[in-house]
């Protein structure tokens, strides 16, 4: 069964920016961009980040690219954290100008998804949140957030909208911050058409156990919209390759995924600062690739193991096939 | 002012045990509990566990005894943590006859509270959870835990069923594990009687701003239903003196207690394995008290300051206070 | 080559305390301990804790059983953490007659050590720390830390005194919390025959990279004198099966503790509160014998990863053993 | 008493990025900065960063302006962390060449160093670590590393090279880690010139306890070269205005900083990137004037409390000066 569709955030092949440098290497061209991803194995699946990667000006010249290299658009990330008028917060802005803005730039980016046939758009509102205690009325601005998601959503009710959780990063406390919580965001919208994004290596750092986080979406109402993938060191989104540092973390969240059915994208999202680009996102689809080999030969065996419940026999299974 | 209630959880008291050292001091009689927690300062209530301090046998003479010391009872906390038999889960057990008895139990509880007059019964599951990955049906055990929950929620309409919250220990995982997906597990029930409980120190460990976890209750239909002190170095539940790790997070998250509505008790939950209890106890209602006045004599300049969003200025105001 | 050695505390196939439960199983006599530490495959150690296990009265009868059993006495582990009387610190109490206690009680078991042909004691001084910040005279309690530390050794010089590290619990700070202070500490007794253990478990809730660790503690001096082995998810001393949390991790510090010159004992040292012990500690066991085979087959490609630093290759490379 | 002596570092009024966003804030020009800094009160002291502030080619034109504003220089910081070359590390590269850079470029700034009087050349090699487990050769780049800082100070006798230690960032791993690793760094190189700096907000990431790290450097032969502020809330280098997380600790660590004998300047290390840069630096030493005011009133008390180690008596002693 070859269904898996693995797909890739393009800037991935770009950008290596950090605060202390502004470039570990020297930036590619977009196109050089796109045929890299495009060469990845198992590759069939781009999303694109809005702004950089994507305007209404630049819909047609891409959506050609891509269908030439045989890219689909998987998603749209509206950049709500790059921007400087964004500096403290988009949808949770104080001024309600800001907030207007971030709504109407998303909305547009909604248009330009539909235009390009894209069934999903991922908000990561970044600079949603707050640094310091006692500067920030959260009450307030969670109703904002969840107000400007519902604007949205009820706008483009053919749109998937996803949520993307972080626990924090660039601010020190983000307003979405894990599964649960943002789950609570989704509930307020009331809105059928959103749902969540789950970065594996957010919720890494968030201290989850990503299985039990896709059951907690599923049980929300099949709440998982979509899926991006990296390892971590557990305290900071490190964006390495996905089974450097986890294994059995991953083959039990890939086994929940199927066992609770979804059926989206397995994409890529990674920052290989002093690494070749596509050979290390191209090692993540190899370990996922890998990692579902392992859990789809052994269903039967992993479903008695969560009935036994015995951590004994669990160990001895994946000491097999480890 | 005066119209905040103290308590305190009676163990407390007494039980200075940890996995290494059986006792780090001679445990005192209930009585003499009993009174220590009477004489401190500002106590006028007291939480009971079950089975511990109070089963239906005791339920006279225990009255009795607090009606004397002028003590209330502020919630009974039913015991599904010490208990052999819930050693592998309580409420999640994989054996119905435990669940069963999980559940009967705590009615019985129930029924205890209602003979005291208690309103509130304390739920804290510390067993329901996992320690290894690839050994727990989520999806199984998450519904168990809130058809147990239900069930009793249901039975005792009259009683507000908290649920108090913990991201690990004695599992390395529990399912209620923060505000937000303990949240998830009350909307689960749909009783309008299920709520949740923060305990300081484990929301610490859970990386919350608790004002903010307060926040997220109230928005989710007034569900904070309860308050456990203690600080912490936010990393392990270490059950320490209220204000000498944390000082501005607790002024914090007073000040949005009252601008939310809470009006239940301000109840200590420590852990005083090497200080007198009595003395540990009583610091920690100080430094509340000290902390409540401080954010009273404050509020518009506090509101100011969430309406300004300014690091600086919220700096430059804690230096005054503090 | 099968030249490893395996050992267990002895400890850890009874005890199941911890501060919440009492005992979540029956516990075992001594003897059926001993019977059952022999019975785990490639056991040939074992770790015996002061008082608990082995006495001034008990050497004769022990070392009997021992020697019937085949197993080897791999170190003594004073009692320094049980003892009520080092509730407030053991070397580092404030008074001088519990640190004498302390010492003189440590003594005593160096001596029981000599007596059992046992060449190390291995010093878990799980009292000395502290709890509250401004409690602790730094200095004055590190000082007497290394008094105490180069009187027994100076007293012992034909013994190996392991320093075993562990940041936190049952103090929220220990002083010797990381390998490196703990080198700083030895280096201070200025006595050869004081070196350090690294509890794996410990040294993942410190942040360590275990395999750095024991380059650390070679570069000063070869002074990795004892391994005690369990797994855990980095933040707390969860005391589980190696391999069911970390994998590569594993890999590396087995290759490193061989590129070291290491040719101590790999000893088992974990809680299982839930699950059946001597299962628990084979599955340890057999995952470092599996790590081990993979690290020997692959050393001369290990070493080229080292040399290149291309995490791309070092993924692709671990893809294909795991 | 006001002998305290405050310095900054000049690029703390200027640099806003961070990895999603290039500028928070619109740059101002060095000049201005200069001034930013020359206007903050207490201030009399300025750290520069090789390459971006200060070459050899403007080490007259900065040493007039700095004359003309009043300010002495306090450390010269060579850029190791923001040059592309040292991508893959700086004294610790795998070549030789890129080595040898770093170096030759570290003794340029040294003179320059000498040439501006400038007694301490702070040296913070962040891209010195490794992100990937078996990407590293711990022990040959260990070497390195001290071959270079020794290298440099035989060569640069009169001046104290301070290495600042740093867990993480932009590394997932740095080989100067904490306060005990980087002792045992300057312990290899042999020199006496070789101390540390120890900044606040590293060390709280590092799980450190500052005035123990304090103390430690004392121990190790007075090595406590120089002394960053900023606060975080322990899990990453946020860079914040100091005493807005933590209270307790700043007390202790300045009580612990005049006890251990400390006479080096305070200095100012933030990120203001959505903050008033010259306010956000002037709380942070407004907040340390009033903790060291507060220490100095009460060392009799705290000392008493040191040798007392009761946290009731603490905690009274906390609530009645904060």
């Amino acid at each position: 069964m070859n269904k898996d569709r693995y797909s890739v955030i393009l800037g991935n092949l770009g950008n290596t920016c950090d605060r202390f440098c502004s470039s570990y290497k020297d930036n590619p061209e977009t196109l050089d961009m796109l045929r890299q991803a495009a060469s990845i194995p198992n590759v069939s699946g781009i999303e694109l980040v809005g702004t950089w990667d994507i305007q209404p000006q630049n819909v047609g010249e891409m959506s050609k690219v891509l269908d030439d290299l045989g890219l689909q658009t998987v998603s749209i990330i509206p950049d709500l954290f790059a921007e400087q008028a964004y500096w403290k917060g988009g949808y949770t802005s104080r001024e309600a100008k800001i907030r207007r803005k971030a709504i109407d730039y998303t909305k547009r980016m909604c248009d330009v998804a539909g235009q390009m046939e894209c069934p999903t758009v991922n908000l990561w509102p970044g600079q949603d949140g707050y640094d310091y205690l006692l500067t920030a009325d959260y009450n307030a601005e969670r109703e904002w957030e969840a107000e400007a998601v519902r604007e949205i959503a009820e706008a483009y009710p053919g749109l998937r909208i996803a949520l993307e959780y972080k626990p924090k990063e660039p601010r020190t406390h983000s307003y979405m911050a894990r599964m649960a919580d943002t789950l609570l965001v989704a509930g307020e919208t009331g809105c059928e058409n959103v749902g969540v994004t789950i970065d594996t290596g957010h919720a890494f750092v968030g201290g989850e156990v990503v299985a039990e986080s896709i059951v907690l979406a599923t049980r929300a109402g099949n709440k998982l919209f979509h899926m991006h993938f990296n390892d971590n060191f557990a305290e900071w989104d490190d964006d390495m390759i996905v089974g450097t540092v986890h294994s059995v973390a991953y083959i039990e969240m890939l086994f929940w995924l199927e066992k609770c059915g979804y059926d989206g994208w397995l994409s890529m999202d990674q920052y290989p600062y002093r690494e070749d680009a596509a050979g290390a996102i191209g090692e993540s689809i190899q370990w996922i690739v890998k990692f579902n080999a392992i859990q789809r030969e052994n269903r039967d065996r992993i479903e008695e193991l969560l009935r036994l419940g015995d951590p004994v026999e669990t160990s001895r299974f994946l000491r097999g096939i480890l």
